[in-house]
């Protein structure tokens, strides 16, 4: 292993999105996100598999947020108490994670490219199958415990495009929250 | 233009999806698909861009059942009405385009490669965002725009998965309506 740098990891994703952002995901190759960084090419691939894995780093943590939740929710919680204490708890860890902007500069290179994009779909798809499964295992029947999880998965998604440019700052399990109150008033 | 070849298209489809399931997508060739289907290569490109086209050939109209319910729905009717009928629109021609049969060997083919996979949840995803739209032109504010349309593609993905499978072969619509019935349950 080579030398110890500071907080490499961060500034490695931090240079990353930058220069998607500057030049495109494509055009940009790891010896220039190493270069941006002050890093060299060994102490990403210390940190990454690949250029795509800077924008998917917190895949497995924000997954296990959500599954984590659901599996250790109390007994006493109806089905879409837990959805959405799993959507609130996956939504704070990833606004801790690197906050809005990160998390705002990476959606916009997410949606200008169809690989990228398919996978952040994919990746929500399975965490939605992975909480219906949950939710049966508490002894919730279909299709409810498959809507609730449905449920539990589009409040995040909606609240989560919301708050990306929220003018009023709210927090993201606020959004969650008020997104899924308005499926009351949808069906109201 | 070659001579007519009755029911080409369908004949084409419906050898696609037997050498699919047999020898893999990757591994099957559209010589193979036009032979099987006893035409030539030819009149395959007729008829399709090329073999994933066999498996999305209905995406436009499948669409345009869903959008142009939300844009043609009276004004009466409530937002969780309005998804309603679209996912029940698109259920319904899904159901008669070529069967339960064909959708469940193409449901399999597309579990089984990720390239497919991602274009069928794109597929979904744009249309919820169409619908959504449409019922922001209704007067419908946000959130509840964004949830509504959400709230009825799940219903309509719960539905689809539910009726491959179904043994009282209940039809795509009933199954659709008894979803969106189920998240009255899961709320209360």
């Amino acid at each position: 292993m080579g030398r110890w740098e500071p907080n490499a990891q961060e500034r490695l994703g931090k240079a990353a999105l930058e220069l998607f952002t500057e030049r495109g995901y494509e055009q940009t190759t790891v010896a220039e996100i190493a270069e941006r960084a002050g890093l060299t090419e060994r102490t990403f691939f210390r940190h990454y598999a690949d250029k795509r894995e800077v924008l998917f780093a917190g895949t497995v943590h924000f997954r296990e947020n959500f599954l984590g939740t659901v599996l250790s929710a109390p007994a006493s919680l109806t089905p879409l108490q837990v959805v959405l204490a799993a959507a609130q708890a996956a939504g704070a860890a990833l606004e801790e994670f690197r906050g809005r902007d990160f998390a705002l500069a990476r959606r916009r290179i997410i949606v200008a490219n169809p690989e990228l994009r398919e996978r952040e779909l994919i990746k929500l798809a399975d965490i939605a199958v992975g909480m219906a499964e949950g939710l049966r295992a508490r002894g919730v029947d279909e299709p409810d415990a498959s809507m609730a999880a449905e449920l539990g998965m589009a409040a995040f998604r909606v609240a989560f495009e919301r708050w990306l440019t929220d003018a009023q700052e709210r927090t993201l399990p606020e959004l969650i929250e008020e997104s899924l109150a308005s499926v009351a008033a949808v069906l109201g």
